[in-house]
């Protein structure tokens, strides 16, 4: 089991420290496999608290009628909240040490997930590369969420800088997967059951777009903007058992490179994801995560606002009920969108907080 | 489906502006029945959210054993988060354009509402008047929520004074309906199955007052006092996926006439509620509002205190199980209501924020 | 019905007060029984707003198939949910005057609790001893929470300091009650079923650490540290409809002894509970409080650590699926708390809020 390593000066007498103090990059081995505690039934409890932090407003994940009518035996969980669940779950093994998340690639839902479904979390390892620095290295795992049976809801590959517990610890050798650039739409759709488009009422769903209406190019400013407290985000970033410190501890952080707590970086693509209903009411499921970056850091008391491009479109092999839109959702600081801020003189512009780039599924 | 014209300027290209901008005044006409987005599914998540927000302990809506013992198959949804959940769906069609929310009228709840119910609703527009500047009109709108088999739970009537878009645009005539100063006793009930008095147990309840120990004139101070933080009341109003602006976006409004966000006047309402059980604790079902008045502003960090008059008795025909009463409850800010504050030399006392006029439901 | 007598001046006419004011010391008596409102169904809705405001990951209460596995018919809500449910409902009747909470004893839980289960919660007076001054006394109350057939799944006791009502008023007599210094270890456990040990997935559970790996004196840094908002505590301790007014009442507050709203003590006892998982994975249950200490008071803004040490180990008579460890939990305000403190120069060390003695179960 990773993570219980006894910390340097952490021994008393002859008893081993229980505490975790959860991997450093010397720690991790290439092909190396980590069961996550702890297992999590998600609920209509959970489901609740995730509206009331958001405020979501897609007519899938909002009623279990408008579920049934389609084709759903009942409202899925929002595959955001999915996401964050499984992200939790790593936390203690993955990225407790890290000093940046770098990136995410390759993230593809696998499943509906209902509420009573218990959710598991696995890493594999799947690239080491230490730092010239030798202080650091850089961890590319892939994480895969299960159901009780074992079977796939997620994965998605992250990597991150994580210390060293010991600079003079061996280097692993470098080892850099082949990551792809954009999920292949061929491989979307297997978490969306085949939809009754006929029983799809637009109206309910708050918008007359389909799939054909939106065009590659086109942008879209989602309008409003949100303003976030130190509650709100703690709570959302504990709902999903997520427990780096830097989003929990103001008496460590006041002390660091913010003066505060960092707001956990999957809070911004929440807020960012239904905020982008005014324009994409209709993109009810989110079927991959081609990648994304966290271009600056948000903090309490910021208001959020966000924009999208549909960067591509694609029919999905075999199916005439949906299609699949490319965007790229972004997401700025204390400053409306309507000019659809991302560069400012080839930098990124200062506003920017969030840059990313998925699919979601919309009736055709 | 309204709100989907394209706003000014923001028509690129070929491309129609996919964001919702909601009603202005010139696109309604008497008559126009709208049907809102999103259905939502209310569970024992909302419910229990709603407990931590305002802390009732109404024992009908608290317990399924209590509940079942009088009459109900289970605890019911409180009435007003099934209030606060139907009025959000009409946010974005029918007041995101609004400079005031000026009245309630006619407000009955026709059904109870149980969890796993799924809520639906729909407006028409029943008056229009447009005011003299020619820049704003006020709409009057009859809400109805439903559940999925299109029973009825819940309807009111509100007044909204909306901007133009267009000062040029014709005015529609005027159409102000008559509305019933209040609702009618007789009419009364619908939501309250027939209740077994025997079973119902006030020591359980919280209070030995039933319907007969109240008078006509006789004044109650609800003695407590509780704080908002900006979290509370976001989360609350985003629970009921309600998107008026002004209650999330610090960015804007911290330009606007107040500075800061304003808290949604359904919040005073439910926290005036969940105060008013010292002294109402056996009013356990809201059966009418009558009308109300939001008299000032409520703002994050301001303490709310009530207090409630009995403006009137009622028995309702062919029932013996309960009766109504007649309230005024009335929210004050950093004002204990000891004294009853209401008017202060002919005008509103300046520290009254809600004054509320509706009918509860007591045990005989 | 206790608590309704009419408070001095609050008498209109011939009209009684309705409003509630809950028993002064002289209200009681040795012996007395009270029956408190309000029932609550707990249910999925409130784990996961625990959840969320603690971020508790003990395996068996999160997951349904962890708990299934191992021998529970489902996972059994947090036993300090369950604690503060019932603690929430006596404060009206028993604490609402109270000067100071003074300390518990002899708490056991009696049977599991699940999501659907309603709570009641009925209180023994059984001891009273007035103070010198004459203007208050200490109450020493039984409480119970039951299941709706009136099966117990709590009792503890608490002594509370009460104000008079009125100073002349007669003493009742001293009778100050026998308290055990901790519950014996052959009657912890009835709140566990039999567990399968075989089943208990270490890794899942997150640590590597049964009930033999737990030396008597041994202590454990539980490193993390986390900040509490207003809202947080609000929200909480609305949840277990705890009316104490300390919590909520800025407008009071701010002219009383702190200038700021006091948080509920238990807050500090769950913060406390989930931090130590990181040390105590397996303890996934507490089956009894021996005592407590709430040391120093806690406010909005502070981050919160802890430690634990182990007091105690018992064999459960009849059992081999389970220990019991006796901990001692620290909890400290801004202070992190790898050197263990509660001491300094003979006196509570000045960051220590909480000093708890309680049982814990872990598998063998």
């Amino acid at each position: 089991m990773p993570g219980h390593q006894p910390a340097d000066g952490e021994q008393r007498g002859e008893i081993m420290s229980k505490t975790g103090t959860g991997n450093f990059f010397e720690d991790l081995r290439v092909g190396q496999v980590i069961k996550h505690a702890t297992p999590r039934t998600i609920t209509v409890g959970d489901v609740a608290l995730y509206t009331g932090l958001f405020g979501p407003r897609f007519a899938v994940q909002s009623s279990d009628a408008f579920a049934r009518a389609i084709g759903y035996p009942r409202a899925p969980v929002d595959d955001l909240l999915v996401f964050h669940v499984v992200f939790g779950k790593t936390v203690p093994d993955i990225s407790i040490n890290a000093v940046a998340n770098l990136g995410y690639a390759a993230c593809r839902f696998l499943a509906p997930v209902y509420p009573g479904d218990t959710i598991n979390a696995v890493s594999e390892v799947i690239g080491l590369k230490e730092n010239s620095s030798r202080k650091t290295g850089i961890a590319f795992v892939r994480s895969t969420g299960c159901k009780e049976d074992g079977s796939k809801v997620l994965e998605y590959v992250r990597w991150v800088m994580l210390r060293k517990r010991d600079e003079k610890a061996e280097p692993p050798g470098d080892h850099v997967p082949r990551l792809p650039e954009a999920v292949l739409p061929a491989t979307l759709g297997d978490a969306c059951p085949r939809i009754e488009r006929a029983a799809y009422d637009l109206a309910l769903a708050g918008s007359p777009y389909r799939f054909g209406d939106y065009e590659v190019g086109e942008r879209i400013d989602h309008v409003d903007g949100v303003t976030v407290e130190e509650a709100e985000h703690q709570i959302a970033t504990r709902l999903y058992q997520n427990t780096a410190r830097i989003h929990f501890n103001q008496f460590v952080e006041a002390k660091g490179r913010f003066g505060r707590r960092l707001i956990y970086g999957g809070h911004v693509i929440s807020l960012a994801r239904a905020l982008s209903f005014n324009g994409l009411a209709n993109a009810f499921h989110i079927a991959a995560i081609n990648g994304g970056r966290h271009v600056s850091p948000l903090f309490a008391g910021t208001t959020v606002f966000a924009w999208s491009e549909v960067l591509g479109k694609a029919e999905l092999p075999g199916r005439d009920d949906v299609g699949a839109l490319r965007l790229r959702t972004v997401a700025a600081k204390d400053r409306p969108c309507a000019d659809f801020p991302l560069k400012a003189g080839g930098e990124d512009d200062p506003a920017v907080l969030l840059d990313l780039d998925y699919w979601v599924l919309m009736p055709r």
